[in-house]
């Protein structure tokens, strides 16, 4: 069974199923498609689907062309149609794991993955999961689930692995293909079959003990950033008081050639890794009777940023003898980082929410970002930048630095600005600085 | 009076004084002397001021031969002679900040620097701290003591700064010359004076606005790393339960090629930067009604690393049906980091001590330290490293990874190892890792 997938795969004469066409999937199907494997794409979502299958892109990190020539030599066909795994030798889940209100783990849709799978997958395939998620999640919560409903067997009949998603949207050097990958299977066999099939799309693989071990990885890396973005956040509050300039603290510190990585304050953490991962450790963590204390600081520290953010906007609104209530804020930039369309987890957001609840007229622009909606609901659309927007607002507030921002019209023309990003390199009286 | 010191300076006829001839003083001084500057170094400590003039180093980063050179062509002499202090054109601070039992800042030395410094100091001094301290130090508690000591006035009669050490004891690629120095002055003419000074010692001067901010970025520096620290050995003790190697964790994640710098668990935090520095930000902090509840919780996680060790050794030999109370436990390594002969602060020092208290027969090893007191004051002789004693111990505790310890010699002999380095990276059953 597993000579003869790796003869398959060792032709390229193999098909890859790869579920969810999110942010980690498509780049992941093109990556495949470039090499001319048959990739097939599920997902639930007949518009991504039709979408794909008209060659139009909606991934950053995937370029039209790329997408459209992956669709027009027929190497990748999207699909909702999820009986069709039993054409596929390798799956590839990359599914959203998200948490919920409680910031507990939503599993449904790996749960959904595997049952689609179970039910569907022929004998001699192999499945990775991408997604996300607490250490133990593939040998205790998916085998289960996919032995039971194929009635097949791990290691004889079909493969099970894990092997993180490391997808950084925007960045321009490291895409799907040049990031290496780590790679851990339940079985020998497995971690055999894994690297000669990712080795199509991906230029390195580390393979590492047990998907266990997989998992714990990638919950390190973004726990580390977690936890250095909640220091620097915590730091940035203090340099606040003492009037020190925590910008000019970390660009001195970061002359040390060595034992030392920059990160920059922020109104908070965003997107669909940092403000979650780490709490699936957490989550995960109790049932082993530990407390993780590192995450929960950082978590306490974060949970407040968009608060304290609020609070900024009040003190710098102060000066001027104004209160938030009445005044006009305009918010520059919704997008939980720069330069990219995603407003997942933002915190401005958050930070936005909060001004209107506290009778701020919320104006936002985002070039990006042409609508929004908060968490209690309230919905903006974008307004055009306009010199007369900055003049009349009370209060400009930079909450994402987007390159594409003006800041020298910005400074002329706005009455106040609160630049929590450092956007604003020059001094003046009219800019409160995180 | 500045551009007559600046004269001065630049024809290289002017004298450096350095006061506390320790980790960093020394190397400083040497570095000096390198470039022909007249150096006098200031102790109380008459051994090592006779050490320095008989051309003996105790330093193990300045070479025997460096300071022999120095000492020989006359460039660099040391006293304990504070009135001297009046040759001086240059004072640099080098002295001690531990903190106390409570973990409080200990500013004694530096009180006592500044008294000696402003009673001798001549007119048209420049005077810089290197010590770690908190924010604030040079401006709000150094210069008050020094114009009250002296009579004269900063920024006229005198020039105060502050420019953090960033000695690395033991780092082979980067020393006092080639590691970037950030200094802040309380004037623009003590800027442009210390830059001057301190060319002649280092290659690279990051000027920053403020001496609070060049104090602010040393306590960054080093709470980034506490803080990375505590999380790593916070995320090896979950992986010790969860059953994960959480080294071999550490070695995937590092091949992500962005956002990720690699920390190692260990034993707890040591040596005399650490542990100490982010406890001095935590001070200064309180007067701001501040609480830095990263630095609290890594602080909790390394206080208790000491003690889990303990019930790491105990777990392990309850294996083999023993206990700590009358077992033979020998320690190898005592120092605070590989291949250097410091043992302040050291985690293993801590450790000995709770498993002497528990009933532990002790042993220890280290090539570079013949003796050791730990806290409660008991006192151990190194013993040398035999198969005899060796195969005689119930447990072996690898504290510190001298590079120098021959693993497979160890492994051969211990009947069981508790490996708290990773020090063996065979997978053996009589090895219990972290």
């Amino acid at each position: 069974m597993k000579s003869n997938l790796l003869q398959k795969i060792s032709n390229n004469d193999f098909t890859v199923g790869i579920i969810g066409l999110g942010y980690v999937g498509l780049p992941l199907a093109v990556s495949f498609a470039e090499k001319k494997v048959m990739t097939i794409g599920f997902d639930k979502s007949l518009s991504k689907v039709e979408k794909v299958n008209s060659g139009i892109n909606y991934i950053g990190d995937v370029s039209d062309q790329e997408l459209s020539e992956a669709v027009g030599n027929k190497y990748f066909k999207a699909t909702t149609d999820f009986s069709r795994i039993s054409e596929c030798d390798a799956i590839l889940i990359c599914v959203p794991t998200p948490l919920d209100q409680f910031k507990k783990p939503n599993m449904e849709f790996i749960e959904t993955a595997c049952r689609e799978i179970g039910q569907n997958m022929k004998k001699g395939t192999f499945i990775c999961l991408e997604s996300t998620t607490y250490p133990t999640t593939t040998e205790d919560f998916m085998l289960p689930i996919l032995e039971r409903e194929s009635g097949l067997k791990e290691g004889i009949d079909f493969w099970l692995a894990y092997s993180p998603e490391r997808v950084d949207p925007g960045n321009k050097q490291f895409g799907t293909r040049n990031t290496p990958k780590v790679l851990g299977a339940m079985s020998d066999d497995g971690l055999v079959l894994g690297k000669a099939i990712y080795g199509y799309a991906i230029d390195q693989i580390h393979p590492v003990s047990s998907p266990k071990v997989a998992e714990m990885v990638k919950i390190l890396e973004n726990t580390y950033r977690l936890i250095n973005i909640s220091l620097i956040n915590e730091m940035a509050l203090l340099c606040g008081k003492m009037n020190i300039d925590i910008w000019e603290v970390i660009d001195a510190a970061k002359t040390k050639p060595y034992g030392f990585q920059a990160f920059y304050p922020g109104p908070g953490i965003g997107g669909h890794c940092i403000p979650l991962d780490p709490f699936y450790l957490e989550h995960i963590a109790k049932k082993f009777n530990f407390d993780l204390s590192m995450i929960h600081t950082a978590g306490h520290i974060d949970m407040m940023m968009p608060h304290r953010m609020t609070l900024k906007i009040a003190s710098a609104l102060n000066r001027q003898q104004k209160a938030i209530n009445g005044s006009k804020i305009l918010f520059l930039g919704v997008a939980y980082k720069p330069d990219i369309n995603d407003e997942r987890e933002s915190p401005a957001l958050k930070i936005i929410d909060e001004v209107a609840q506290k009778g701020g007229i919320i104006h936002y622009h985002d070039p990006y970002i042409p609508t929004i909606a908060t968490t209690r609901g309230l919905h903006f659309n974008s307004a055009p930048l306009t010199s007369e927007l900055l003049q009349q607002s009370d209060c400009v507030v930079i909450t994402t630095s987007h390159s594409v921002f003006d800041i020298d019209d910005i400074l002329k023309n706005a009455k106040l600005i609160v630049d929590l990003r450092n956007a604003v390199k020059i001094a003046s009286d009219k800019v409160y600085k995180l």
